[in-house]
């Protein structure tokens, strides 16, 4: 699929529509995403919980991945490590991913994501492994 | 707060609402978190996004330190690694979540979550910090 | 090569003979490893230095992947993630690992590592690729 | 102490002069650290142990946490993530590290790796913990 189609897959799935989130850019220089932290995302303490950075940062490694991989080929996440820097209150959240280093089947990414005013309030390190088309 | 409100002021929030996720138990033998993943989770694939398995994950060794911990006190992420070991497809998941070394300050837990069948489809380590209550 | 030629063989190599780590047991069951710190293991606040349980959290874990695995396969360290828990004195320490989820090439497995006293210094989980015989 | 004594320091410890790994650099910009690869490092593969890796980088880490910081101020690694992406053969790998993000008890720091041809062939974040001086 071309750059637009594969955005546009990605923006459609359930997740991606639950959480608001949208996949902006997915090319050989990167990703970026987009989501905006509101009340559903919140955890007890009243800032985003874990799992909405986690799959912002998870989602910003994997479109690094596919977004110059060959038409078809897919990816999975094998392992992330995520550091949660700073809480991320209601408001936009950039994530931005970039790939580390690419092998043919082991690929290593890096995302971070960060607020309106340009913190830093996570990053990540992923392993993924490519999955060949059909 | 006692057990039971823990629980309640938990599956109140706005992610674990949003997500349909539930803590059903929290104590010194630590926590268990049902999900069940329909369409609003998946990803592109079909499959579980990273963020609920992560999201589900990191709430559950959150939990395990929360259950015991004297009323008042919170905990907050500070790094989580996770393991995606299968795929988790629509249906049931429930995560357990214990700690592993507990420490004045720093905790380390251990969580991980299966499927309806028991497979256990990914687990994690995380690092929290405990935070002092008002 | 059997266990006892599995053992031999990594006993024997460089690290190990440089540290003074040795491979105990490896089979089914996990792998069991020791380690007499001492100063030529400490950094400069005089614990252990995190290199020397990071590689003994690692060959715990590899050990315990070809300990049952057919004659002649290896694996590789794709990833690994480290919690040190505790300072690690001048003393023994004991380190025991396990498969946590074997797939036909992504291993997961977990290790930690003990004291004279069975307090757990460190932990660590890791993910391996299997390298099939030639 | 001055960034010289703070090099002198770590380069005379224990762990440094076993495996003949030094720090040259350790300033607000970050660290830089090297080790040549010899028999002793090697695992049965003939690669350089994961071990040495993982020292490698938690030292790049921490002194590029140290040499910005406060005359007696130490720093303790919590938790490592190292990714393995190429196998470490004989000869001289250099380490660089560098500070993710900053607080005042809580630090994340990056490192990475690179051999001769300037390939990378190893790279780890990190959660360390300052420790006040005396």
């Amino acid at each position: 699929v071309s750059g637009t189609q594969l955005l546009e897959r990605w923006n459609g799935c359930g997740y991606y529509r639950l959480n608001g989130m949208r996949v902006t850019r997915a090319d050989a220089d990167g990703s970026t995403l987009r989501i905006t932290i509101g009340s559903d995302h919140l955890q007890a303490y009243g800032t985003a919980h874990g799992g909405v950075i986690a799959g912002l940062l998870d989602a910003a490694m994997g479109l690094a991945i596919l977004g110059p991989a060959p038409d078809g080929e897919g990816c999975a996440t094998i392992q992330m490590a995520v550091n949660f820097l700073a809480p991320a209150r209601a408001g936009p959240l950039t994530a931005t991913g970039r790939v580390v280093s690419g092998g043919s089947r082991i690929v290593v990414a890096w995302a971070e994501a960060a607020d309106a005013t340009g913190r830093t309030v996570a990053c990540a390190t992923g392993t993924f492994m490519r999955v060949p088309g059909e």
